[in-house]
């Protein structure tokens, strides 16, 4: 079922060429980093010779392979399980430092660690995190311009689509890529450019009227967020620290801002089921209080749920809000890709854990403190979660008036 | 055409553990990191297996590929050709001084970028050099445990076997491989324990005899081969610094030492062809004068060999000789590898340019000046050449006495 009159390979090319100058924007001279799964390669030589053509002066690709991953956990010794590549992380930090892009192709199998020891799995996560901490915030500091894609791989397909056989659930997942990333039209370059001035005005609009708090009504669904103090609307492209405007996610529908951690008041109902290292939740409901949940349930998965909720202090209050109409391509798609990178465009979300501090006016030189006060709340967690649907009601909250926002989940 | 009753998946599986047993001898708690084209991800995921159940703490393959190193030179800018991925080799460099052990899989395409710039081609060799200095100088120094073995991809083995089907000539190739790498018998770690054996009794007996001088004779060669003061001969499993007794090549089959860089007179004539970063270079006939080539003919290639030997002063010089039997099971394929690591095993050899200084006693301390007025050569380049046959005699020269070495190409 081909989505549009192009072929794969064309269709590929177009992902390629969207991700390095639209999503990357990659400048004359940068050097580029990119980490992809092996089911990548086809993708990775369209995106290199893409990235040469612009300018690139040296394109590095750390291939991972989930079979090697899994023998780590098959074979391993006991005591090896808190070893990560440092080595690694520090040659990418030193790269960051001195300017490279960054390029990450998302994709792996959901399910890869389901039978291994969730101690090892965990181990092996702090070790790595501990590791990338250096590399990872030239990143979250948006000190480069960076980029996330996607690629289908069979095991993704096969979780997507598991009444299909193999061959169909990855074309169709394929397709869904090649739609949600908008490359199956004329002008891919100029669709995002369209695509971002629209985004850019939403936020625009939003910073402008510059709400107190939103008020979400649907089916189980009563809720109060509060905006922090000097909230930021964003959404689409941006400028990095280094002066590179790049579009982070391929694909994006959201605008997005931090919600005031401490007020947070009322009920709020899931609205598509949550998938969290390889678990389902579903059929979430929980009640806030002062900004903090006090009452948690979940029809499927309620443990996994209370788990992450015990996370630490913050995980209990929210670090995002972020607006998504239910006429966004990835919610007409109807397909649940359970990958945070398209769930969370296809709906109004908001985000267990850390606030970002770009949504903040003049975070520089605030301390985490000075922000916390402001309501952006703290976290090792940042869990999106959507509470958007065509039944969904949002109100605009200022000085005591209401200004309609969204009305079954369009925009008012 | 099988070369044993093993399958090939059983082969690959017994080369794998060979060079992670053998080769690396890797030390439970050591980090590995590989590098390796993408056509050798079935055999680096066996690599991988063993080295885990080996008690390897963590494994990371640094995937080549092809494609896009053809890519970088069709697309890349002009001024790009200078850029290295320093940030990588100083990773990498930072493992091997924490104790990482290093694999390297050769086997690319030999005539990659016959078509590409020359001069584009020099610059991003010596960019990556430079660059690579840190991290090889662990290697060069043998500060670490570390192994290079051979993966047969398509590209390599259409130049091997020009004249055979595809898929023949990549199996041809395989067996090649296995046979040489001695895995296609039924114990290959046992195996080359008794290779190795053999090839510590050869390069004991020789020390013991501490000969002044080689001289070769045969069709077209008439060498007196003078070597260095303080010379060793060294020849399979060796010791590295960390302590680790590992195989750095697989296979080997040579017994090697450092010559006086000033003491070799005489003529002689190339047994094989050498095939020189694309080139073909065959029918060598060279004149030495007190350690100098001061003649150099070649029925092909001889302007390729006449700028080989312009590349510095040491190039004029040799820095290597190797005795291998003609019975050498790489020798009795008749298979031309086009590739070092096979075809150096295949014949005695001689090796214009740099000397190895694990070749002298006691080089520590001594200066680079100290180890050359003991006659080791110096020179940016090391370029192995065959000068063995069935028809080759060698007699050990000491004080005026003249004793039978090899006879008719074998140990006499
Ligand atoms: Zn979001
Ligand atoms: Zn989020
Ligand atoms: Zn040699
Ligand atoms: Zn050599």
């Amino acid at each position: 079922m081909p989505t549009s009159s192009f072929t794969h390979d064309q269709l590929l090319d177009r992902l390629a060429e969207v991700s390095v100058r639209t999503g990357l924007n990659i400048t004359p001279g940068q050097q580029l980093i990119i980490t992809a799964g092996l089911e990548a390669v086809p993708l990775i030589r369209r995106i290199t010779a893409h990235a040469y053509k612009a300018g690139a002066s040296l394109v590095t690709t750390l291939y991972q392979d989930d079979e090697t991953t899994l023998a780590r956990f098959q074979h391993g010794h006991e005591d090896s399980f808190d070893t990560a590549a440092g080595w690694l992380a520090n040659g990418m930090a030193e790269a960051f430092g001195k300017g490279a892009a960054r390029m990450a192709i998302t994709g792996g199998n959901p399910t890869l660690l389901k039978d291994q020891n969730p101690d090892h799995i965990s181990r092996v996560s702090r070790a790595s995190s501990t590791a990338y901490r250096p590399a990872m915030e030239r990143i979250t500091n948006f000190d480069i311009n960076w980029n996330i894609i996607a690629c289908a791989t069979p095991a993704w397909a096969e979780q997507v689509f598991p009444h299909l056989p193999a061959e169909e659930a990855l074309t169709a997942l394929w397709n869904g890529i090649f739609q949600a990333s908008r490359v199956d039209v004329a002008d891919p370059v100029a669709a995002w450019a369209d695509h971002n001035r629209t985004l850019h005005a939403r936020a625009a609009m939003l910073n402008d009227r510059r709400f107190d708090a939103l008020h979400f009504t649907g089916p189980g669904t009563d809720l109060t967020v509060g905006l922090a103090d000097g909230h930021l609307w964003a959404g689409g492209a941006e400028e990095a620290k280094n002066g590179i405007v790049c579009n982070p996610n391929i694909p994006t529908e959201e605008v997005f801002t931090t919600p005031h951690c401490a007020r947070v008041e009322g009920t709020v109902s899931s609205t598509k089921p949550l998938f969290h290292q390889g678990s389902l939740i579903d059929g979430i409901r929980v009640r806030f209080e002062k900004g903090r949940i006090v009452e948690a349930h979940a029809s499927k998965g309620e443990d996994v749920l209370k788990r992450i909720l015990d996370s630490d202090e913050g995980a209990r209050r929210i670090g995002e809000v972020a607006l998504v109409p239910h006429s966004s391509p990835i919610s007409r798609s109807g397909i649940l890709y359970q990958n945070t990178l398209f769930d969370e465009n296809a709906a109004c979300h908001i985000a267990l854990g850390q606030a970002y501090t770009k949504c903040m006016t003049n975070p520089e030189g605030q301390s985490e403190e000075e922000l916390i006060a402001r309501g952006a709340n703290h976290s090792i967690i940042h869990i999106d979660w959507m509470i958007g649907s065509d039944r969904i009601n949002i109100d605009g909250l200022k000085d005591g008036q209401r200004t309609p926002l969204m009305r079954s989940g369009e925009w008012a």
